[in-house]
């Protein structure tokens, strides 16, 4: 037998459960230890994903408990819009199945392999069926399913499906079991606290082998879902248009406006004008060499960027700053989201956020957030084009010290979102090197920059004069000392010099001649709005200006002011008396005040 | 309509070659200028494979045509064993679709992705069908196609099937035709040489848009074909067990030794033993259970590693230095090839090499050199455990400037060779972080360090013991001639002093009290083994010693003797005669020798 022949028997198909199953690192699941956070990470994807697409607010549990040694139970549960039975196998036991692989649109989810593959490894290390329980509506019972995939075939296997009580409305419980270590406990909960950070509307409550982690929403709208869209005329390749035009059966205009996203009467003319072909054609009879020449003409034609405010779900500004902020309290955070852009003629948008000091570790490389269509990135950070655009930036000219990375107390978080994010494999890791998505980082980074410089320079400013002004003040005693002993006048109270030189508001309060005389200064250097209490046993009818209250409390008066004062500016009020009393002004912080009793 | 039911329209099935053809940048095809490159590597991967199976000299031609703007033609031609005509549309029109991904052992193409990958990618831009060549043996005319692939089912689509006449007798041609261009050329070319370094065996010539190159290849000797091992069973995983026994029909002793790569009698017996099970219950009637106790008793009872030397092929220390040196000409090289390693039960093998010098560039970062079973990884190189593992070592310690990579004149190759080499993609740009691996290459590189130290200090040695003599020797001319002035005495020869001071071999001839003398001393610190002319009117027939041979020419004669002279030694021989004539030296350089004439 010749050797061709010999080979020819070996020749088969490869299911893409067995293609999966052999390259499994492909997926995320390269050790047993990531495997837990990529399930969870997949299955809270659809979770999320279901729920936007039914608009309720996701309420999401996450279970991890151990049942043997190194093998445990992962359990995720939504409130979303449930999966009709005769789905469920398919979802669940089938590579490459799913509803989002066909629709422009962004969402987490975009592949139909991720919670499938769980499955398929679950099995692959303990041998146990996933559990999966659904329910539609309250007007439909539950389905309790236990699923496996034939991974030759690629296909599922339903071991059992049966009817039960669930006390949730709607949504998913899918529970798998597989051998697994909790030895990246701490990066699944960073996990689950970045995705609360970006999905400022979701409740996720975390019962992780018996501790449990709540972490609560902080913005109680729904996000309006992202809708699909159809195809740009500019994102398109020959092969694409074939099989569209292929599936219409209508003339060449209609086709043109129908199937294109932006298409409109006088693009669809010059697209066809420019094509040299007929408008009464129809569009499944044209030619390859025809074809080609339309496709050509659509991509010279101007036509306006994809609708991405549709098909884009972008989180916002100011969401980014409350979702960092109830984080991690920093000192300074500011968040850009961009205009859309396009690659390829997919829409995507960038969103950044930097912030500095707070609970941000002083040394070492700056925290990064990376994210992806509202799901963050936990692993090859190196290979990312996120933290490339980073690192290519020259942060020293924002004051930021640089080693490859920055460094030091700042915090940088990228969120891209497009209908097709380029990750570098199906793991979804790491955004691939695409320039008009990195050109947007940057963008975006270097105008967040100059304004944490601007922070920086003020803060430094600050401090410089700070620390100017303390040392004046340290020796101010000395030299008032020096000057009474030469003159031999008693020591002058030197507090509203003190007050003057450190900006400060300095209250003072004195009798002098049957009245009581109150005096503010206001040395800072913006306008301070104060409360002004003065307890004393006159009442103050006579006062100028007129307190704004007075309160009766038992022998005393409570006399009240509310004032501004601009910088530089002073305020006074008198009123017949002898007495005073007490001093007290709100409204300005403590160490910004200086309270003076002339009397005293 | 509820949600979940309306949600159920939109699912459905995606196939393979609609996921690859939205993702194609993790098979390699993300810009047409880097599609150009992975289409001919998995080309040129394809027929190395082939010819390594048909074992014979690979004879390669590879050809870029441009046709049109930005449209090229790629063809790729082997002399391999050819494919017979009914698997043609499969191999090269439906993804993962391929004779080696179910065995285990070293090859190229592993996934039956790569080359229906190029095939779609060429009919998604240009929706030109790919044209294949191929003929089995001379008995058989050979089959022309063209080939499309039905990207919706995966399936090939056959628009043309021929028989033609053609010159080679067996063999492989594609040609397919996309949108591209040349602006990768040189890294074209050094896909080429690289992997002419490692495949000593194959001649490749490349004709790019009218120029020729060839790399020839230098070794006449056809690869041991690596042949197909049983699977390990410290590497199996549950779900692989299952599938294994469920085939099988046998009793558990007896499938444990015909199914697993190194089980014996003892072995067998002794898994059995640990699992508690019944030597003659069948496999296949095993529970889940009870499969997972004999997968446990498998992992626990002690088998010799996997047959390495079977399964796979290195490139071997001698083809690497010469594959090196061909493109390189290093002033020091050396390789080696480590013992094979098993991780997760598949075998691997580690060959490394490092030079040093020659055509090197002396500033900037080393040269890197990545191969993974025999095949160069051009991309990605931040993201691969080679990399990395270079950038972890000391290289200081070896004398070698490092910022993270070692930087000066050096080159390093790494092999990772194996029969399951964990790339971080389907484009196979880069080996993913397995520990067992980087030890490997760490060991290999460090071991090769210490040569490469060696070599640095001996050739700093030498170079600064060469600076010290040259500074004496040249005021040596001076000293003889103040001295000659003030003894009022001729100035000596200073010759022999500088060839003892040089290191060098130094040859006197001159004629005292009737006799011919030559003397030879030896001061460098090696043996040298000279061969000595003499050419004068004497005959030396009385000499001492004799001349190993005496030839007459015209009125002279030549003699000739054959001598080694250990270092710091010396040799002199002596004849009658009163001329001399004239002395040649041959066997040690130029620079290392001192010729001197006592009577000039």
């Amino acid at each position: 037998m010749e050797l061709a022949e010999q080979l020819a028997g070996q020749q088969k198909s490869i299911s893409v459960a067995e293609f999966f199953e052999k390259n499994k690192h492909l997926l995320g699941f390269d050790s047993p230890t990531r495997g837990i956070i990529t399930t969870i990470k997949e299955a809270v994807d659809n979770s999320l994903d279901a729920c936007e697409e039914a608009e309720v607010l996701p309420d999401i549990f996450v279970g991890v408990k151990k049942v043997d040694k190194d093998v445990y139970r992962i359990i995720v549960e939504d409130n979303g819009p449930g999966i009709v039975p005769k789905q469920v196998p398919f979802v669940f036991g089938k590579l490459l199945y799913g509803s989002r692989f066909h629709q422009i649109k962004q969402s987490r989810g975009q592949q139909g392999i991720g919670i499938s593959a769980a499955v398929l490894y679950a099995q692959l290390t303990t041998g146990v069926p996933a559990v999966v329980i659904s329910r539609t509506s309250y007007k439909n019972k539950a389905h309790r399913f236990e699923i496996m995939i034939r991974t030759e075939a690629n296909e599922p296997e339903v071991l059992k499906d049966e009817e039960i009580e669930w006390d949730r409305m709607h949504g998913t419980r899918i529970e798998i079991e597989f051998k697994t270590t909790l030895a990246a406990k701490k990066r699944l909960l960073d996990y689950l606290m970045y995705t609360s950070v970006v999905n400022p509307h979701a409740r996720i409550k975390a019962d992780i082998d018996g501790e449990v982690y709540n972490f609560e929403r902080v913005n109680e709208e729904t996000i309006v879902p992202p809708k699909a869209i159809l195809p740009h005329p500019h994102g398109l390749e020959l092969g694409q248009l074939k099989r569209i035009a292929a599936a219409s059966d209508i003339n060449l205009k209609d086709f043109l406006i129908n199937s294109f996203s932006r298409v409109g009467d006088k693009n669809a003319e010059e697209i066809i004008g420019g094509s040299g072909l007929k408008e009464s054609r129809k569009a499944k009879t044209l030619t390859n060499e025809e074809l080609k020449k339309l496709l050509e003409s659509m991509q010279n034609v101007e036509v306006p960027p994809p609708p991405a405010s549709q098909c884009l779900s972008p989180i916002g500004e100011d969401m980014i700053i409350r979702g960092i902020d109830k984080e991690f309290q920093l000192d300074f955070v500011r968040a850009r989201t961009r205009k859309s852009k396009v690659f390829s003629g997919h829409p995507f948008i960038v969103e950044a956020a930097i912030g500095y000091g707070g609970k941000l570790e002083s040394e070492g490389t700056a925290t990064i957030l990376r994210f992806a269509n509202r799901v963050p990135l936990l692993y090859q950070q190196g290979a990312c084009a996120i933290t490339n655009s980073i690192a290519g930036i020259n942060w020293k000219a924002y004051n930021i010290s640089q080693q490859g990375l920055p460094t030091g107390p700042v915090l940088i978080l990228v969120h891209v979102a497009s209908t097709n994010v380029p990750f570098t494999s199906e793991s979804k890791d790491a955004v691939a090197s695409i320039p008009e998505i990195e050109k947007e980082i940057v963008l975006a980074l270097q105008d967040l920059g100059r304004d944490l410089k601007m922070f920086l320079g003020r803060r430094d400013r600050n401090k410089q004069f700070e620390e100017r002004a303390r040392a004046v003040c340290s020796i101010l005693p000395d030299i008032a000392m020096k000057v009474s002993e030469i003159v031999k006048k008693p020591v002058p109270d030197i507090s509203p010099l003190e007050g003057q030189i450190m900006k400060k508001v300095v209250a003072k309060k004195g009798v002098r001649d049957g009245f009581v005389e109150i005096m503010l200064s206001n040395y800072t250097n913006t306008a301070v709005s104060l409360t002004i209490y003065n307890m004393s046993p006159e009442d103050g009818k006579d006062a100028s200006p007129k307190p704004d209250f007075v309160d009766n409390i038992g022998d005393e008066y409570n006399k009240l002011w509310k004032v501004i004062i601009e910088p530089d500016n002073m305020w006074s009020a008198k009123y017949k008396g002898t007495n005073g009393g007490t001093l007290d002004i709100r409204g300005v912080e403590e160490k910004k005040l200086v309270v003076i009793d002339l009397d005293n």
